[in-house]
């Protein structure tokens, strides 16, 4: 059975290397998974008081894609040592669709590019929000790639052999941990 | 010496109990203490590609606000177990100004209103941005306060008594630490 | 199947709540669920310079039982917002184990008793632990007990029903994961 | 007037790197500060059953040394992606004595040495239990040394002339921080 993710960059750059670390899962994935990736630049912010009704097509069509993908790949930034506010802002969306149904038990990879830390302080970050919201993050292997190490070009690509393969290898985790759930 | 703070709301809902908290410190400020509540429901995501010449103005009027300010008081809901995104995307724009001369060993008092909890979860996210902006958290007293429990009335205001005594102390407590800071 | 689980309590004190939490555990297992409470009391502080030979025999037994068990119940404690070193110390030492054997890859469910926020800031810690060594945590339902609201006698057993019901939950849920994962 | 500061180091390892950053930082004080490193290794595990007149000497010895201190400097190891036990355990042991006054309000300065993360996931926890004890951390600069990456001797002793540097630099801010806080 094919395991269909959806990736989600929580960074709004053209240029931005975590967007470049999903197009390299994209192209490193194991046969018999798939990986779209969206696009969240025309996300509001997150508010209460937006009725059900009011929500722009553009949320509700992202908020339906997520609640059908199998699994979830976010790369994570790390700005001031915690989460990028544009990916938190989707999980939050997400978390009031529904009684949460939309995130509710789906298996998730986590990865990101920062600086020497790789993003590893917004990671943990995200994974607490995760207990909340109940998606299941895979464990290992964590990516944390440094951005600024020449690993990758001025596209945000990734150039890297060694961040490639952890990458590959995270998408191979996922899905083996995709098919581990479904039971 | 007047201590003038500038109170940030991380909930754009108009009936929030994180706003109602800073309502309920302004009308509880010690003798000698200012706190203007500022509006950033018009703020954009941060986007590290908007050059700094097509900020808008709105983004430059509160960024220079925070920068002239003695304090700030930040009122942090809890958004699946971590921050609300519009909150820690003021403090991701004020970061990147002027070599985070804005932010930069300012002393900032955080409260928020959550469930049971309230917020203590994305507070402590709030806490290590801190680390990386400099900005110097007052350690107590700590305001979690129950959003739920009928301290508070329809339109958010504070009507719980406890409540505002947390709240009146935690605003002395951040004068007494701004004055301590000012050496 | 019956899943047979350890359970380990963080706190040393005879009248612990959160060994009161375990006491409450084993009693309102499901069907098709064993759960073993050890005792950590003699375990010494994780030395590196110890070497593998000189371990004492009744850590070695204990890293036994861990080892042979399908999953693991951590009654979790909050010593200053953050974990007990009694019960970190034994995760260390079984991540030191046979290349991390002893716990990888073993599901656990996560209780604690505590004040008001009932140890909660203690398991998110807690959970940043099982990451690392892989152990792979309940998400939900999460058990935060108050243990100065009156659910607890004297002898630290639980007599509040609702935290009676919550444990019981859990464990139920803990038996599922762990059937889930069994794949 | 000398700052007066207590070094303890949560590694019980004779070669520990941990221990060898507090060399480097008593081997690099500014003018105006003194560092006592102390030994840890027999302090118990804490047990709220131990009743106050119970309690080793050594213990005792210890907390009136971190009492009289002007300052801590503590070295922090990551131990699967959090405190060190025997690290905690000193903080836990302090904060219960005579309400909280032998660390309320004093300033630390934290520092560690592991793999590439340099403990820093350690460290974040560190800070959260700084703000129940009201320790008051250093922010900035944060050291953060790799262990394993030829930074070190076989006896854990810094050989690396750029976290020397950095240690240094640490140990002049908390002098300052110190100054500061003392008004």
């Amino acid at each position: 059975m094919t395991i269909k993710a959806i990736g989600i960059s929580g960074s709004l750059r053209k240029a931005s290397t975590n967007s470049g670390l999903l197009r390299c899962a994209k192209a490193n994935l194991p046969a018999g998974m798939e990986l779209e990736i969206v696009d969240i630049s025309a996300i509001p912010f997150y508010n209460g008081d937006i009725a059900a009704g009011d929500r722009p097509a553009v949320l509700l069509e992202l908020l339906a894609k997520i609640a059908a993908a199998d699994a979830l790949v976010l790369a994570c930034p790390e700005y001031n040592y915690s989460l990028a506010p544009a990916l938190k802002n989707v999980i939050d969306w997400a978390s009031r669709e529904a009684d949460n149904k939309v995130l509710n038990g789906k298996p998730v990879a986590i990865l990101g590019a920062a600086g020497g830390m790789g993003s590893s302080r917004s990671q943990y970050h995200l994974r607490q929000v995760c207990v909340f919201v109940n998606l299941l993050p895979l464990a290992k292997p964590e990516v944390f790639a440094n951005a600024f190490a020449g690993g990758f070009d001025a596209n945000g690509n990734v150039t890297d052999e060694a961040i490639s393969k952890n990458v590959a290898a995270q998408m191979a985790a996922l899905q083996a941990w995709a098919k581990q759930l479904q039971k």
